[in-house]
């Protein structure tokens, strides 16, 4: 089945919740974060991983949602600390209510993340919240690494997967392995997919630097170059100061630190700079690198269930999307 | 054994956590908040209610730290949207550092808290997640009513208590019934114990609010009537507005209510519609009705170790301590 399928059956247990009435300060907040939608990419993919492996998926509904709140939970926080005002078009959290709000509400909603994984654990008796929680972890960190890197000038590409991986791939490849493992996987299997959900997310998270700055339509919603706007240690611009020669190289520097500039100035100058070095091209020869890692990884498992056919076609959907 | 005895061992334990060195923003936070110290009171009660079972405190341990932990989450975020500069008499997490920081420290720190809880239940084979699970979720609530609360000129009896139980007694409450889980007790005796913790943990905060109106000494480390100042939702002004007469209340609110004054005015006139009513015999009598309770609890507990002296002894301190 492929991802509209899954997104109603998501939607629709999110609408299930649940959720107490009162205090409204709290979970009215939640209510409305989880009403702003969006592609439910990590639950869609714990849904695909427990069929792979031969159950269906209503299995692993609980673990889905559970995941799907988590990754709302750490949206809700990273706008506060991103300052972001606006969410898939509607005032973020912190800029309806306020910022306690946001930060009460999120530490609520990582509590019910954490309610719903532990209890699809002990249902179906699997060990799913040691990889959960250590993922958890990993995800602050990553949002840690985003925090200091925004104050430093460059950080290097080995600085940059570390972050995205953490910021990104590790709650894709838990979704999976969490699936998995309901599904029946051994931790071999299960561990496999981990690994080829690692590669999709770094994929996935190379593909959105791209988008930002190459947008393929002028549908795309967002500002092209955003990211360079607020100086976002994006693939692009690690790649770029890594291969600058000299003269060049201060050239960037210069664009990325002057205030004294327009915007537009400021993003046409930098693109300018990709283009020279052909930054573009490098970054769909490293979203194919990941791309083609993963494939590697997936081809070792020993899918119990159906062929993992939806799997290989979500994530060749997730490198060539175009939004 | 009594306080000093736990603490030390607590104390001990907690440097031994071994958190990683970087993200240094991360975890350099947290290493920060452990350090300043407190009295360590809910860890105490998980060790003396293991042992109260017939258990050595050691088998406890984790769990303990892992709900120190988690009450040092709540106080980081707690101390944000208080906008509470010190703690301890040093500068709170996002005074030294910044709120995002402090958003995201807290995060980690949760994370850990629950690490610790779940890798103890899978050590003892017991069930600790669900209740520690439920706790947080009501501190949650606890902390949101607190909030919505500050904004209403007066709250009732019924909504004080609520308030004050899932903000302060729960975890009280929880720290003793996970402390005896492990120490052995069955369910039974385990949910009389938390009765118990929820009467202590209400005891324990109507004295704090006492204590804030009418320090013993001069000793006391805060500035008397510092709730007043801020117009804290107090045991003592709830049931002040609740007994007042219609020319006492009007007073009442000028007073709450008015900026024109001095704040010792303000304080000094409080205080003294507090004496006119008679209000602290009140505190102190709820206390005593809380503590009974209390005990009532205890007694039909049928514990299988040690007589849980220390318990009593504990509980006996929490109620008469003079900070």
């Amino acid at each position: 089945m492929h991802l509209p399928f899954y997104q109603e059956i998501i939607e629709s247990e999110l609408g299930k919740l649940n959720l107490p009435e009162s205090p409204t300060g709290l979970y009215e907040p939640i209510r409305y974060m989880i009403s702003l939608g969006g592609k439910r990419i990590r639950p869609a993919l714990a849904l695909m991983a427990c069929e792979a492996f031969g159950k269906n998926h209503s299995h692993a509904l609980k673990t889905a949602i559970g995941i799907e709140l988590f990754h709302n939970f750490t949206l809700m926080h990273d706008d506060i600390m991103d300052k972001a005002p606006i969410r898939r078009s509607l005032p973020t959290v912190h800029t309806k209510w306020n910022t306690d709000v946001a930060i009460l509400s999120g530490d609520a909603l990582f509590v019910k993340s954490c309610q719903l994984i532990y209890e699809s654990g002990i249902q179906h008796n699997k060990e799913l919240m040691s990889a959960f929680l250590q993922t958890a972890m990993a995800v602050c960190e990553g949002q840690q690494w985003d925090m200091q890197y925004q104050a430093e000038a460059i950080i290097s590409e080995q600085q940059y997967f570390t972050m995205i991986e953490n910021k990104t791939a590790v709650l894709l490849a838990c979704a999976l392995k969490l699936g998995a493992v309901i599904g029946g996987a051994d931790e071999k299997n299960a561990d496999l997919l981990y690994d080829f959900g690692i590669k999709i997310g770094l994929a996935f998270q190379l593909q959105d630097d791209l988008l930002d700055a190459y947008p393929p339509n002028s549908e795309f919603g967002k500002k092209t170059g955003g990211d360079i706007l607020i100086n976002k240690k994006t693939f692009l611009l690690v790649k770029a100061y890594e291969l600058a020669d000299k003269k060049t190289k201060t050239a960037l520097q210069f664009a990325m630190g002057s205030s004294q500039q327009s915007e537009d100035s400021k993003i046409q100058t930098v693109l300018s700079i990709f283009d020279t070095l052909r930054i573009k091209e490098l970054a769909n020869l490293e979203i194919q690198k990941q791309f083609d890692a993963a494939q590697a990884s997936i081809r070792k498992i020993n899918f119990t269930g159906f062929e993992p056919k939806d799997l290989i076609h979500f994530s060749e959907l997730l490198m060539t999307r175009k939004k």
